[in-house]
């Protein structure tokens, strides 16, 4: 699904918004200053330009005011809370949600976002202001994954697994300094929270998580790239739920 | 460790071949054609680049004929499949060496780094032609993983497997047609083979693999990031390790 936006302005504030552009158009020789704008911001989110002629943009204006530059945009939407419990009724398994604190680098974020759909997660929650955003990066390193599993983006993340724990879901935070993941109890409803490389997953919301779960560390460097984190804490809550299905013998 | 290499042709070289350098200090104003080209390379790998006067670099030079040109370069070495046994036996433990065929992209590179050395692997094994290269970018998103996993450079992976078989290895393969990797038996020694996301694991290499293992798949996309991939293979071979310990009685 794409749509075009048009206009300098528009354009600039679509790349300030974060929204995902697939491809720019801008007119042949238009060199001012907010196209100047434009083209930098285009190489900052390294998204394709085609410089054409005024016909070519004419074709493709769908409101015949392009001001000599027209973004092609996918439209992807971030999705809410209610969508998530949705998918995960309609799938008839306990919700399964991975959020994300902290998490800047859109190739993690990407990374991460292919991980929950592949495991199987009905979706992800990242704050508004302490996230990467879905840039074209993010949506590229998706791998597609976007175009499934949906991202909600709240104010404040804290608040969000208070109200998620009210119905029902539990807490476990990814953290170097946690109990030992496989000796850790990972069935039921479950937000599974991962923190940036860096800082880590914040002082709150570590708090407000009922387990504190790392991985046995064997080596003599002490974390793992984030969306590997990720990656095995969400793969060893799908083995642990596929043990416990096989226990009640529905596997 | 740290070392130096000096003059235009070594530093071109250096950057040529792949070499980690930490830092390139070039004689200010200095413009010609190969310092150009050091510069070139410097802006592509991310290199920081000081530029600095002629007393300043006379200082650093340990030759005495840096033609306006210094290198910083860590003293990254490539290990030996001796070396990888070596740290087995020290640790006692079964070999669990990480394999990689065409693992190009040099973050991933680094961050399954990281997981080896995390997960207690004790070495990660390459093919020559068709991997990427300690570059800084690797040995950066590595964490400091390269300091203590050694990384053998081989020149045809299928015959190493051959060879790591005739020593009690046998080999697991990732690859998202494979049987589910919580039903494999993954301890022993063990050598897991890592393919790139755009074409996996080469025929010839997956035919010498006594397992082709993958994640259960509940989504709508069917593969994982390379380096989320090895680093939830990794960890269940980690766990199943465990696992095996605790029933002989020595965890």
């Amino acid at each position: 699904m794409e749509y075009t936006i048009e206009g300098r302005n528009a354009v600039i504030e679509a790349f300030r918004a974060g929204k995902p552009i697939d491809k720019l158009y801008i007119l042949d020789g238009c060199n001012d200053g907010p196209v100047q704008t434009v083209k930098r911001m285009a190489r900052k989110t390294d998204t394709i330009v085609r410089f054409v002629n005024k016909e070519r943009l004419d074709a493709l204006s769908q409101t015949g005011h392009h001001q000599g530059v027209i973004a092609q945009a996918a439209a992807y939407e971030y999705g809410t809370i209610e969508a998530l419990f949705a998918r995960a009724e309609k799938k008839g398994e306990d919700p399964f949600f991975i959020l994300l604190d902290n998490i800047e680098d859109p190739h993690n974020l990407g990374a991460i976002l292919r991980t929950a759909n592949v495991s199987g997660a009905h979706g992800v929650i990242v704050p508004k202001n302490r996230s990467a955003l879905l840039s074209q990066t993010v949506v590229r390193a998706s791998a597609g994954a976007v175009n499934y599993t949906p991202v909600v983006k709240v104010t404040n993340l804290a608040k969000t697994i208070e109200e998620l724990k009210k119905k029902g879901l539990w807490f476990v935070c990814a953290d170097m300094t946690g109990e030992v993941v496989y000796e850790t109890d990972l069935t039921g409803p479950i937000g599974l929270v991962i923190g940036s490389e860096g800082e880590g997953v914040g002082r709150l919301i570590r708090e407000k998580c009922d387990h504190v779960c790392s991985v046995p560390m064997q080596g003599e460097i002490s974390s793992l790239n984030a969306s590997v984190a990720a990656g095995v804490m969400a793969f060893e809550i799908v083995r642990q739920r596929r043990e416990a299905a096989k226990r009640r013998g529905s596997l």
